[in-house]
C-alpha cells in the first residue's frame, strides 16, 4: 500500500507543481476513445498505468477550479492539508451520523460548527451541519423553516428573494413540493441587492391576497456580482411579518473573518439560517457546504426521524445525532477537513486569504480604470468584478457582439477560465478572484491578456462586422 | 508537502496493520477535555500533533464501520485503493457537475453510471447519477417520479412500501412535501417481503377513494432482514395500475454481480428507477450513494435548471451536464473511486467478495444450527442474519430481556459491534456480514463469542431475574 500511496502523493505534487497553472487542454484531445479502451474487465489492471490514465488523460480535458487561472463561476482554491484530510477520511471511514459509532467525528463536527456559530455571531445555542454544498444547504433550510414556522398551511407559504438569488433557492423549492407562484422574485436595486421598498410592498400585497410571508432569503454575496442584502433591514422586515430570515451566504459570509467583511455583513448575526460554503472561500475541497441556524432544536424538529434499527444510538446527546439534523443518514467525516486545516494554518491565515481576494479584484478594477475603454459594470466587490469593453461609438449591440466574442475566446486560449454572465439584460465578462496563490503581478498580467484580447478582435474588423 | 503526505500515509497503514481490530475505545477516554484544548487559534500548530491528536485520539471514540468486527448496522467495509482514490479526488478538485469545465470527470461518471446500467441489465438509454448516499438517492427518486408521473395531481398520491421499507423513504416523502397520509406501508409477509395481495387490495382501495396510485418502493435487500420484494411481480401490479416502481436496492442490489444473486434479483432490469449504494456492499469509502433510472430523460426533466451564470455550460451533451440531473449543483468527482477500484481489482473480485459475505452469513446460520439455545429469526440472506436466545422454559419476555442484555453487553466489550433490530415486536441480535476481509475462522470465533456472552449471562442468575 506504502508503494502506491507513493506514487499518488507523486502525481500530486507534480500536478501542485507543474500542471496547475495550465487550466484547459486543447479540445482535440479524444477521452472517449481513451476510456472505450478501458472498460471495465473481469481482471484488474496495473496500477501505475491507471494512475497515469487519471491523471495524464482525465484530468486533461478538465479545468480545474482550483487552479489560480480559474477565475470564472465561483472558483474552488482547495488547500493540500485538507486534501490529506479527505484522505484521512476515506481511509478511516467512520459513520459521522451517530455518536454511538461515531463520537470522535460527532464532536469534532460540533467544535468546528460551534466556531462557525462564533464567526458569523449566531449564539451557542445554534445548531448546524455540514453537507454536499450549497444547494442542499439552501433546500435544508427551506425545509427547516417549514417545519418550525408558525404555521402549518404551507400551501399558502410565499418566499422572497432577490432576482439575483442564486437559482438552488428556486430548485430547493421546487423539490420540496412548493408551487412556483410560491416563490417571489424582488427587483434589485442600483447596487445589485434586493429592493426594500419593493420586498415590502410585495409583501403587503401577499398578506392581502390571503398568502403568508413565509421566509426572505437575503444574499450575502450574490453569486453574479458579490452584492450584499441590507441585512438588518431585512431582519427588521422579518420581525414585523413574523418571518423567517435565511441568508444564502454559500459564496461570500466568509469575508466576516476579516474587519472590512464584518462591517458589510452588519446584522448576520441575527438571521435564523445561513448557508455557508466552505468548499469556495473557505479553502476546502469540494464538496464541504454547510448550514447554521439560530436555534439547533430547529433542525430536529425538521428531520428527525425513528427506525428499529436505529434503537441503539438514542442517548442523551441527540445533538450529536447528525442523521437526525439534515437529510442523510450516512455521512462522511466532512468537519474534519476545515478542522484539520485551521488548526493547521490558524485562523490568521484564513483571515489572510480572504482579504487578500478582496484586495486583488479592487486591482483589477484599478487596472481597468487605468486603460481605456471598459465600463465597469459593478465594482469590485467580494472578489467579484463585472465589466465589458467600451466602445467609441457608444453601439451597445457591438459592445455586447465583442463582449461574447471575448469570451469565446478566453475559453478557446484557455490560459485562464473567464466566464459571463447577464446583468440588466446585457453580457459581462465576470471575474471571481478568490484563489490566495494569486499575486499583484498575477493580477496585471491578467488584465493585460483581457486588454489584448479585445484589442486583437477590435483590430480584426471582419470579426465585429460579420458575426 | 511530500513530507506532510507521508505522514498520513504512515499513520493509515498503521491504523490498517494495527488498530483495525479494536473497534471501541474504553468509553471513560475524555475526547471533550482533548477538543477543548485545541480550540482554534490565530496561529497554526504542527501537522504532525494535529495528524496524531486525530488518528490517537478522535478515532479512538469511533466505531469504524471499514473495521471487520463492525457487524451492526450496514458496515462499511471501503477499499484502500478507493481511499487513494478520494485522495486524488480532492487533490485535483475537479468540478464534476458540467462538462464545460469537467469533462474528464464527465465522461467517466458515464463510463461508470453505463456499467453499473448494464450490471443491473437496465438499458443504454438509462441515466443516473452519484450522490451522497441512499437517503438521498430515493428522495431524488420520488422527485424524478413525480416531475415525471402522468398525472400532475401530486396531493393525491400515494406511495406503497413493505413497513420494512427504509426510513428514508418516508422521511424523504416528508422533505419532498407529501403529507403522511401519501405513505402507505403494506404488511410484509412471512419473509419480511411486501405483502403483495395486501399491496393490490390497498391501491384498489385507494383508487376507490379518489387517490392516484403513483410509487411502488420495493426492496432490494431490507436493511433489517435483507428481504427481497417479488420485483417480477411488483412490475406486473405497477404496470397494471400505470405506477412508478422504484427498488431500493442500497443494500442489496450488488448481489447482481453474483449469479446467486441474479436469480433472486429476478425482474430488477424492469424498474424505472434504483438506489444502489456503492459506499456499502460495492466497497467504496463514504460517500458514495447512486440513483439509476430507466430513461435518462427523466432526471432532466426533474431537475434541470437554467441560470445566467451557467450559460456557457450548455451544449448539445445535456446529459454530461450533472447539475442538471440532480438537486447539486456543485459535485465532487465520486464516480472516480468506483471506476478506480473496478479497474484495479477487476470484476471478478467484487464478484467474490460479495459471494464471501452471503456464504459467511449461512456459516453463522450453520454455527447456531450446530450450537443448541438459538432461534434463528430470518435465515442467512444477502448476509444478514437474525437471531436470538432460546430458553427452555420458553419464555419470551425473559429471551427479550436477555437479548438487549447481549447487546449491551456487546457494546460494553467492544470487541464487535453488534447491534439490534426489532421483527414482530421483538427485539433481535442482528448481524450483516459484508466485510470481504473476514474468514471462516473469524466467523467461528465470533459464534463463540456470542455464545460465551449468552451462556455468561444466563449463568449469572441475579441479572435475568433483577433487571
Amino acid at each position: 500500500m506504502k508503494q502506491l500511496a507513493d506514487m499518488v502523493t507523486a502525481e500530486i505534487i507534480d500536478h501542485q507543481a507543474n500542471q496547475k497553472y495550465k487550466p484547459l487542454s486543447k479540445p482535440s484531445f479524444k477521452l472517449d476513445e481513451v476510456l472505450n479502451k478501458n472498460p471495465f474487465k473481469e481482471d484488474g489492471k496495473s496500477f501505475e498505468g491507471l494512475l497515469k490514465l487519471i491523471t495524464r488523460e482525465i484530468y486533461k480535458e478538465t479545468s480545474l477550479p482550483s487552479n489560480p487561472r480559474f477565475l470564472g463561476y465561483i472558483p474552488g482554491p482547495s488547500n493540500f492539508i485538507s486534501n490529506l484530510a479527505d484522505y484521512i477520511i476515506s481511509s478511516f471511514n467512520s459513520f459521522s451520523g451517530s455518536q454511538l459509532v461515531g463520537k470522535g467525528p460527532a464532536k469534532v463536527e460540533r467544535q468546528t460548527i460551534n466556531w462557525l456559530l462564533d464567526s458569523i455571531g449566531l449564539p451557542k445555542s445554534g445548531g448546524g451541519l455540514f453537507l454536499s454544498g450549497g444547494s442542499m444547504a439552501n433546500m435544508s433550510a427551506m425545509e427547516t423553516a417549514r417545519r418550525n414556522f408558525h404555521s402549518d398551511n404551507w400551501r399558502k407559504f410565499k418566499v422572497y428573494g432577490a432576482t439575483q438569488t442564486h437559482a438552488s433557492v428556486k430548485k430547493g423549492l421546487r423539490v420540496l413540493g412548493f408551487e412556483p407562484y410560491q416563490y417571489e422574485p424582488i427587483d434589485h436595486d442600483e447596487n445589485f441587492a434586493i429592493d426594500l421598498a419593493k420586498l415590502e410592498k410585495q409583501i403587503k400585497k401577499d398578506l392581502n391576497d390571503g398568502f403568508i410571508p413565509f421566509v426572505i432569503v437575503g444574499n450575502a454575496g450574490t453569486t453574479n456580482t458579490g452584492a450584499v442584502d441590507n441585512i438588518k433591514k431585512l431582519r427588521k422586515i422579518a420581525n414585523e411579518y413574523k418571518m423567517w430570515l435565511h441568508i444564502d451566504g454559500a459564496y461570500g459570509a466568509a469575508i466576516v473573518l476579516t474587519e472590512e467583511g464584518k462591517q458589510l455583513l452588519s446584522g448576520i448575526e441575527e438571521v435564523d439560517s445561513i448557508t455557508i460554503d466552505p468548499h469556495k472561500w473557505w479553502f476546502q475541497p469540494y464538496e464541504a457546504g454547510c448550514l447554521l441556524v439560530r436555534n439547533k432544536e430547529h433542525l430536529l424538529n425538521a428531520f428527525h426521524i425513528e427506525a428499529e434499527y436505529l434503537k441503539e444510538t438514542y442517548d442523551d446527546s441527540e445533538q450529536l445525532n447528525y442523521y437526525n439534523q439534515g437529510i442523510q443518514l450516512t455521512r462522511n467525516f466532512k468537519a474534519l477537513k476545515l478542522w484539520l486545516s485551521l488548526q493547521f494554518f490558524g485562523v490568521s491565515e484564513f483571515r489572510r486569504a480572504i482579504q487578500l481576494g478582496m484586495d486583488l479584484a479592487r486591482r483589477v478594477e484599478e487596472n481597468l480604470h487605468d486603460q481605456d475603454g471598459w465600463t465597469i459594470v459593478t465594482p469590485a466587490r467580494l472578489a467579484i468584478i463585472n465589466f465589458r469593453p467600451k466602445l467609441k461609438k457608444n453601439d451597445s449591440q457591438q459592445e455586447d457582439k465583442l463582449t461574447r466574442a471575448m469570451i469565446n475566446r478566453f475559453l478557446q486560449d484557455g490560459q485562464y477560465i473567464i466566464t459571463s454572465t447577464e446583468l440588466l439584460g446585457r453580457p459581462v465578462i465576470r471575474l471571481c478572484i478568490i484563489n490566495p496563490e494569486l499575486t499583484r503581478k498575477e493580477i496585471d498580467q491578467l488584465c493585460l491578456y483581457i486588454k489584448n484580447v479585445r484589442d486583437e478582435l477590435i483590430s480584426d474588423k471582419d470579426y465585429l462586422n460579420l458575426n
